[in-house]
């Protein structure tokens, strides 16, 4: 079963917004077992929506179309859509009542702007949008016309039309769409399984695992996807029955495990930050971070995984020397003898906060992000960073290529990394 | 002038990846008067690729495609491109002794596997990617096929294939490619103008715009942007005279201040950490944030941008209460009588961190993201918010609807507003 993605607006093509719907719904319906085959970005002109629209149509069993469904001048997919089909827009009654629910909840007064968006094409299936106003509209179809009618037992294909705001797509998708989904097309089983490897480049770990590669069934994929300093590995297993593909998954898990298992930091994670989560839970250990260079983006990224108030106390982004200072306790002497970016500062703030926040463990970082700040000693891209524990503290350099993002996320996986090995006893 | 983008990757479909790299190359196309008509996510497949390219160039004078150039053996987009264009392989002497000086740099030895690297189809022009060992590979296309031999006078039109890694893209993108594409093509001029607006909601926004929109001249076009708890404006002239396109922008500017003034908080920047760096900068302020349920994203958001440390002392999250009191000095019978999301709390919080911080201004937020924490009192979403400074200390209580990371971009966006109210006066 197949499925394609037309995100719709100017915005995404002009750059100003990062198309993460895209990579939500794809995880979703990959999730599902449903295959996704194309995404498409295109603009809010009813030609571009069209075309797009055809096109994924004689590809794909669904197509799942996001944006241009807000009350502005700028959103046309609705009426593409509804002209499309040959179909004739109505007042929905379910979808007003919605509407005026979220108008009355937030005390603003309806206007007929937003009256308009209660009004969907005949021939489709409202689906009703409980945490936005815009409606979601489910088409079925059939050599590339509109059924008329809404639900049939039989559906050959399906176009869904969602909003374009990301919590109300992410809810509508999980809640709504994707069970009705499998509940129409009864999709086959897709096993996906992630394993993150850290401290060996792309091409070494290729290297390392051609005979595994080699020895995968045709229906099992291996995949190495770069991050920020490290590589995550997906397998995805394509079949009828989960239980034997999930079997045949933990056999390739074996067999990278014995390749390359001490590089690998992580598994059945997302993220670092997801691995670190999960250690930090089982076994109930405490987190503080003291960061200069990553600027609080290790703190970021561990709360936001739902839980983080279990075992993360806090954090201290320390970027100047007199935070430094006065909330980490790095000594005067420290700083003016070794500078910021040093062993002897990273210890003492991952010291320092450790003690000051009253936890088992603390991550440090210090360092030139740049692109301004560095020094013949010290060049843009130098990152120190410290694991402190009950056994001692662990300190490492690093020197990083890349800009200051670049810089900033790779220092964050690194410690996090860091961290997992110190806990992890390797 | 009109361009396309191809991102390749198994990665992107199954929503593992977010493609932030279409948006970067959005970005710059647009600011170099390039119009992207569509952006098209394919995954490791032969037909796909094929396809893809051959659509996009019936519809675009460039093609940007990006992934699959790695050295592993899920990348095939060079095997593609070169059996699609009937080239052959070869092996390029700068592209290896670039993989050879990069190879020399990291102290790694250099395999057959990186060796291959360096191979490029016969037809087209290499460029040189001084960032990573995947050449970059521009291609001269006249009635879908490749004009051999690189450099010729008359371009038609032109397919260039990029690394997926995202910073040697950007290298590439801004030094190379933008500059050769207006070189051999001239395109128009293209003025872009971000207006953003927190407040009100996009449907009373739209009205108290309507007739500014109304009296646009067809070649300029308004469009709404919504973000998380605020709207970014953006203003797209189209032409050939940039000062003539400047100007038309400048006045519909003017009409939009005087429509909704009052919820502008920033122009010319693309987020609100951008308009509060300038802010900072521009009047010399420091700043320092004390966090709880934005768990250091404001701080994250701020640092990201260069020259942070001119302004940014640092940031205290306190993700418990032990740390609200032992490093912003919260005091426990505020925390007993009020509880940690109270307008009591925050002001202790915000007043803390700039006293400890010896900063001009602080912000703070706590609240309860979700999804668990709620209580009937302080449900799900509640945040309450502070700005200290030298007039005294603003706060404010927001109640979002949303998830965990919409709730803290929202408390985000909405406590940086703040600081730009109170700062600028408002």
């Amino acid at each position: 079963m197949k499925a394609s993605i037309i995100n719709i607006g100017d915005e995404l093509l002009i750059g100003q917004v990062v198309n993460t719907n895209a990579a939500y719904m794809s995880r979703s319906l990959t999730a599902a077992g449903i295959e996704v085959v194309e995404v498409s970005t295109v603009g809010d002109d009813s030609q571009s929506i069209e075309s797009a629209v055809r096109r994924c149509l004689s590809i794909s069993d669904v197509v799942l179309v996001t944006g241009g469904l807000g009350p502005t001048k700028d959103d046309i997919t609705k009426a593409t859509l509804c002209r499309m089909f040959r179909s004739e827009l109505y007042e929905n009654t379910e979808a007003l009542e919605n509407i005026e629910r979220l108008f009355a909840l937030r005390g603003f007064t309806l206007t007929d702007t937003n009256r308009r968006q209660a009004w969907v094409p005949q021939c489709c299936e409202m689906i009703n949008n409980d945490m936005g106003t815009a409606p979601c509209m489910w088409f079925n179809i059939s050599n590339g016309q509109c059924q008329d009618g809404g639900r049939k037992s039989k559906v050959k294909q399906a176009l869904v039309s969602l909003p374009g705001v990301p919590f109300e797509m992410e809810y509508l998708i999980d809640r709504k769409i994707i069970p009705l989904i499998r509940e129409r097309f009864e999709p086959g089983a897709i096993v996906n399984k992630n394993i993150l490897v850290q401290g060996i480049g792309e091409s070494f770990l290729s290297d390392r695992l051609e005979r595994v590669e080699a020895s995968l069934p045709p229906h099992i994929k291996l995949a190495y996807l770069p991050q920020a300093g490290m590589i995550k590995l997906r397998l995805t297993a394509k079949g009828k029955e989960e239980t034997v593909l999930q079997e045949e998954i933990a056999q390739a898990v074996r067999d990278i495990r014995s390749a390359a298992g001490e590089f690998i930091v992580g598994e059945d994670h997302e993220s670092l930050a997801e691995a670190v989560s999960d250690m930090m839970h089982s076994r109930r250990i405490t987190l503080a971070t003291a960061e200069s260079c990553t600027g609080g983006e290790i703190a970021t990224k561990l709360t936001a995984i739902p839980g983080a108030s279990d075992y993360f106390k806090g954090a201290v982004v320390a970027y100047c020397n007199e935070t430094k200072q006065s909330v980490l306790g790095v000594r005067e002497e420290t700083l003016d003898t070794h500078t910021a970016v040093s062993e002897e500062t990273v210890r003492e703030m991952a010291e320092g906060v450790r003690l000051k926040l009253n936890t088992d463990y603390a991550v440090a970082t210090t360092g030139v992000a740049g692109p301004g700040g560095g020094t013949d000693d010290t060049p843009v891209g130098t990152v120190w960073m410290a694991v402190a524990g009950w056994e001692g503290t662990t300190t490492k350099k690093m020197r990083y290529n890349g800009r200051r993002q670049q810089v900033i996320d790779r220092a964050t996986n690194e410690v996090l990394a860091m961290l997992m090995r110190v806990i992890g006893g390797q």
